[in-house]
């Protein structure tokens, strides 16, 4: 029986030879260059069946594929299993990325290659990369399709459109005008007539608002065209949702954008990494600008209203992480059978009842033995594992609140660990020691930290094939740039008011997953005859369990940076926590 | 009364007046790009009495100004009191480089620009980034002139050139034959008919030859022009110099590349980084091909026969080094006035006395207390500071041996010690071992491990303004890349049989300075689940003096390396010693 991914396929496979297109990319993000996109644009999933936060596809004649990172191969290689799509593997030393695929395997000493591309999901940066791959000697025709799998996904959800409120500026800490004004005067000094903007994340931070259109992320699909003296804001509307009145700020529907941009904006800024290819096809090249859009960077960097608030989501977040810990070991102990899902939903619960809570920051991991192996396992809703009382369960979660965001992972021995697993368990929070004491000259960018972290792994040959850090939003995204903490070459200096997650892992096919995380604050740390110094500040507020470290693993530094970290949790949640977790936390952070 | 380096600039500005230039440009290599050009190309010095071993001049109507690194600093500023130069710090986060700052201080908004340069010392790559630092309104004319000092300079020294020798494929391990088949079968690859080299380490590799034309680097100036059949190498001979027969290779004069180039020979491979803007000139154009020489690459990447070579060379610098600091500490013992330069003597004689030496590998520092500060201290000939039985002393250098190349750097507790002095040593130490111990995934970039070694220091706010690490070669030049170990964003990662220094320091101005080096081999670790691996084997072989450690500020790691490393040293040293020597040693590697 053929299976709904192969039809899909075939089906479009039907389509490139009606249109004569030698082959089709479908990625895996939105109009607006989203990491997480809303289930409209989940077309790598409607296609393939691969449900991974990244990975595109690349469908020819004779061959479908799925590029996608270290993080998801297992998950891949499970998921695209019967499809007929094959698994290109990125993010190791051997990748042969799309580009290079198409024109080094696909269609070598071609004259002309037709590539459909799905123009409002695709940047314009990848259209650029895709050219160049190719020699001089091969016209490589891209021909753009907005919304291309339309006629074959017949029930394909519609935009979404929620409802949209504001962020006061007393919890944000800047106001709109001000941020407008800050975004004029770049593009004064760019000599632009106006500027279009269409990350979500740039876009709420830039308005002060916020909304629900995609899971996890309190944004509002749109774009935003600021110009020398206003600003119109292109976002969907429908029966339900409200748009405040915004005294700066001319609302207008989303599909209006062409119109306006039909008119001529004048000298317009547009970011190539964000700008989709469809809407800069409607542009006048000779009067825009591309470059890197200054809001990232702004937003980055955490005024001290929005460090306050980000201190006071993870003392609420730790309160009812201790709770959600403490509960679990009662339950266990008490022999009651707890599923890898039924955590997740006290947790869960546990969060949405914190004043300000705007649901998760990304969908709760929680994970016994094997599963945790997978950083990016999904918890089956039906059938979840069982926990058991040995071993060890990772639960990597996180809370959007009013005032901030939350990201955290715990992993908890729930009874006797083996030697590799305490090695393990021991060796990960070295590296997350590592690299939260981490003092370090100004200037200094975060690919020149992360062997602070890796270092001890890498000495016993264990190795995490994802990122020590991603930079964190403010109610925003919970991945965010310019910053990171990883092996690649970014130049971005980490400053003070970026923050950071701190989360290197172990991960064990078929055995176990350990990961410690903990968000760290950016924060200045004087000066002296050397120089300016920078250190973190930890913003998260979770014990780190001590029942499987073995502690001869540890320097004596780290030693007492873990005992100081346990007190310093208990110290701060114990007098809000009930009284028999209170008493539960002294002695789980009982200093080793 | 008028500086000597003023009236020279003064007399360079009427030449510049004469010939309407607006800026002249003297850089501090040579026409091969050399890092330690021969005499006749010590133009920064002649011009501004500048010594250091890195540094360009500027000079306008109205600005003379020395662009240097921070290893410079305080020795700039001390040399070029008095000339009307001033200094412009590079490697720090406020530079401002040359071409920066003649296009927005020196020139702003000008529409023509007339900038004088040394065609024959200015490498292309330099000249591109000038043009490219100046907006699109600004004609810059950049104007080659060859030797342009030479009116100027009235006794300046003649083009080197010594004899030439050839090194035997026995100590190299790979014959001429086999390296220009490798070039060919490039060249082939690139189909080009022919490349040009012009730096002089690329062509005594590639031909397996040897010369003494420059101080401590045993290298022939001279140009290699090899094609699909044949080599011609144009190199300098007079009438003591000897030229081998080298029987694949034409020798030709070294001035009559011109007239070959001339005659036109093909499709031409350049490497912009390494060819001067004189030569350049003379190409056509429209048949180059400009790219990374690959010969730094094979270079680098040391043969088992260099290898085994290179361990040779350790043994035996290792036995002059432990006699050296022996001989240091009984003539100190006894009350003898021994003076920096005394000492750098005694470890001279030492290094001349084994078979296969062929000189230093680059000037001896010899430097105790705040001469140490000065991370490129010039130990003085006459007066020279007297070493004290108290403090730090240290002594950075080096052997050229027909097997191989050596750099090691001591520093040595001549007596008491204070509490900074024993901090800054161990923690140095610290960060030595921390590299030395590391284990990680090929494909790593030594940028990417920097941290290691720098990490210790930042943890209590000290720092280095140099480079960790650079690469090495095998009877070439001291400093030698692609790979280094340093906080760039340098994306080669370090392969089996590429050699690098590991060398952190601490300087503290008016009082003492610290650094510990050894070469350490970068080599294969095997391969696990987590990929492949790869570790450092240590070559130097001579102690760390431990009675300046503070055992606390070590973890047990980093007790239990230096423990077996002063042990190996003892062990392997010990029998070919004199027996006196030996007894010391064994007590001065005692276990700590």
């Amino acid at each position: 029986m053929e299976n709904i991914y192969q039809t899909r396929i075939a089906r479009l496979r039907e389509m490139m030879a009606r249109s004569r297109w030698d082959a089709v990319i479908i990625g895996g993000s939105d109009p607006h260059s989203s990491e997480y996109p809303a289930d409209r644009w989940k077309q790598v999933r409607w296609l393939s069946g691969f449900t991974g936060e990244a990975g595109d596809l690349v469908i020819t004649a004779d061959h479908a594929g799925l590029w996608t990172d270290t993080r998801y191969f297992i998950q891949a290689l499970a998921q695209l299993d019967g499809t007929g799509v094959e698994l290109h593997k990125t993010r190791v030393p051997e990748q042969v990325l799309i580009p290079e695929w198409l024109a080094t395997q696909a269609f070598p000493g071609r004259n002309t290659v037709h590539i459909a591309v799905d123009g409002l999901c695709q940047q314009v940066s990848g259209i650029e990369g895709l050219r160049a791959a190719f020699g001089e000697d091969t016209e490589v025709r891209i021909v753009s399709v907005p919304d291309l799998l339309d006629d074959l996904w017949e029930d394909r959800p519609a935009i979404p459109a929620t409802a949209v409120y504001e962020v006061p500026e007393e919890v944000v800490g800047e106001s709109r005008e001000r941020k407008l004004a800050r975004l004029r005067g770049f593009l004064a000094a760019q000599a632009c007539d106006a500027a279009l903007l269409s990350a979500l994340d740039e876009i709420a931070w830039l308005l002060n608002v916020r909304a629900s259109d995609i899971a996890y992320n309190p944004m509002a699909i749109s774009y935003l065209l600021v110009d020398r003296e206003g600003a119109r804001w292109f976002v969907r509307k429908n029966a339900r949702q409200e748009v405040p009145d915004l005294p700066d700020v001319d609302v207008l529907p989303y599909d209006e954008l062409p119109v306006c941009l039909a008119e001529g904006p004048g000298r317009l800024f547009v970011d190539p990494d964000t700008l989709n290819y469809h809407i800069y096809n409607l542009l006048d090249p000779d009067s825009l600008i591309c470059g890197t859009s200054p809001v990232g960077l702004w937003k980055a960097v955490k005024n001290p209203v929005e460090i306050e608030g980000m201190r006071e989501a993870h003392l609420e977040d730790g309160l009812a992480m201790e709770q959600f810990l403490w509960w679990l070991e009662q339950a266990l102990e008490a022999g009651e059978p707890v599923t890898e899902w039924d955590a997740a939903c006290k947790l869960g619960a546990l969060r949405a009842a914190i004043p300000g809570y705007r649901g998760d920051s990304f969908e709760t991991i929680s994970a016994y033995g094997p599963g945790a192996a997978l950083p990016h396992y999904i918890t089956p809703r039906e059938n979840a594992p069982l926990l058991q009382p040995r071993g060890l369960y990772l639960c990597d979660s996180g809370g959007q609140y009013l005032f901030g965001t939350t990201d955290i992972t715990r992993t908890v021995p729930l009874g006797p660990c083996t030697q590799q697993e305490m090695e393990d368990y021991t060796l990960v929070l070295k590296g997350h020691i590592g690299l939260a004491m981490a003092v370090f000259p100004a200037g200094t960018a975060g690919c020149q930290l992360d062997a602070l972290a890796r270092g001890p792994l890498w000495r016993t040959k264990r190795s995490f094939g994802h990122g020590t850090g991603h930079g964190v939003g403010f109610f925003l995204g919970v991945h965010e740039g310019p910053q990171d903490i990883r092996q690649n070459f970014n130049r971005q200096p980490l400053l003070p008011g970026m923050i950071c997650s701190d989360e290197p892992g172990i991960y064990r096919e078929g055995l176990h997953g350990v990961r410690h995380e903990n968000l760290i604050l950016c924060r200045d740390a004087g000066e002296n005859e050397f120089g300016r110094w920078r250190e973190f500040e930890t913003l998260t507020l979770c014990h780190f369990d001590t029942s499987a470290v073995l502690k001869e693993l540890l320097s004596a530094d780290e030693v007492r940076w873990l005992n100081a970290y346990n007190e310093r949790v208990f110290r701060t949640l114990a007098p809000r926590l009930p009284a028999e977790v209170a008493l539960w936390l002294r002695d789980k952070t009982e200093a080793i």
